[in-house]
């Protein structure tokens, strides 16, 4: 795998995995890229292009094995890897990622969570107790950390996920709504939610354009 | 406003909306499309192409009036119309979302909660008070809803989805675990949580290899 691989293509592959995931779990060995392609509706070349970046999977005339591109496409996206998370910020939206136990059935594992807020010290959920931040250090030195969750507001963000950085940490799933200036080895991942909201708005008004028109 | 624009550039629109925003707050009042660039990490010519889809906003020379540039992107997202949301599923991310203050700035009223647990009913989030399901219909008929935020697990939302659009709701932001399948006229905008964080995982791996290689 040398060559760059564009994000795009990245952002289908969860897709995928989740399909492939919804298959198995049905009980079905094989697909064709044509039945594939007709329930994620993407068309059968795109799937074809999409897979050939990592090689190909499918074998004319059978089609795809359902569980060998699950599993394939699994290590393409790190899930055979244990990934341990700690959340930073556990407000609501903490709160909520710390409970969606789906995430350990695909390997990320919530092993701590941390707060200003003394009122929330001691609280658990789900089994993971809340720490202050003064525990993070500490916490950090004993304990593999692969991923921090942001999710405090924005004005703390920054200095927060530079002092992560500097305990170590190189990955960043960024909640808070600004981007991160951070060093070029760390990665970040966004989700802004107003953003995606905003994108919402977007297309309702161009629809509602688009009706008025015809 | 003809030809289609794609999702590409509607997705970077909300960034530069909160950039420009960052700078009426700072006191900024216009900005040259370098300058904006540096800022953003985003090449000038691409902010250019970007909002020459638009009609462009900027004047050889002067650059981009900060406020006027901000005023009609937020024109062009929708954000000079109120939408009202109602958010089905009052759990964690549920309660998260009705406790962003934020999106009111953006004319995003958060104006109902819904749960089938009757352990909330008649709780309140920030003044908004938990609804039982049966109550939805009614609420609908009674209120102008524009959005509905699915935030309940992934079994229930389909059938949710499906009761929402007969409601009349024709713009869905989902966060359940699954692509819904709704009538064409309906706009849905997902937040794949999942999907983001193996998207991250795949970058992790992908930095990891790399490293090794050098």
């Amino acid at each position: 795998m040398d060559k760059e691989i564009s994000q795009a293509v990245i952002r289908r592959m969860p897709r995928y995995y989740r399909y492939l995931g919804e298959l198995l779990d049905a009980g079905v060995d094989r697909i064709s890229s044509n039945e594939l392609s007709s329930r994620m509706k993407v068309t059968a070349s795109q799937i074809r292009q999409d897979l050939n970046n990592f090689g190909g999977f499918g074998q004319q005339g059978y089609g795809y094995n359902v569980k060998y591109l699950y599993d394939e496409i699994g290590k393409i996206l790190g899930l055979d890897h244990q990934h341990n998370i700690i959340v930073v910020g556990a407000g609501n939206l903490g709160q909520a990622l710390a409970n969606y136990v789906k995430f350990e059935k695909r390997g990320f594992m919530i092993t701590g969570l941390f707060d200003v807020n003394p009122a929330l010290k001691g609280v658990s959920v789900r089994g993971i107790e809340v720490r202050m931040m003064e525990e993070l250090p500490e916490f950090v030195q004993e304990n593999r950390v692969d991923i921090a969750a942001l999710t405090m507001p924005k004005e703390q963000a920054e200095a927060v996920a530079k002092q992560l950085v500097e305990l170590g940490i190189d990955a960043i799933w960024n909640f808070a709504h600004l981007d991160l200036e951070l060093p070029e080895h760390v990665v970040v991942e966004n989700v802004h939610l107003s953003d995606s909201l905003m994108q919402l708005s977007y297309n309702i008004v161009k629809k509602e354009n688009d009706t008025e028109k015809k």
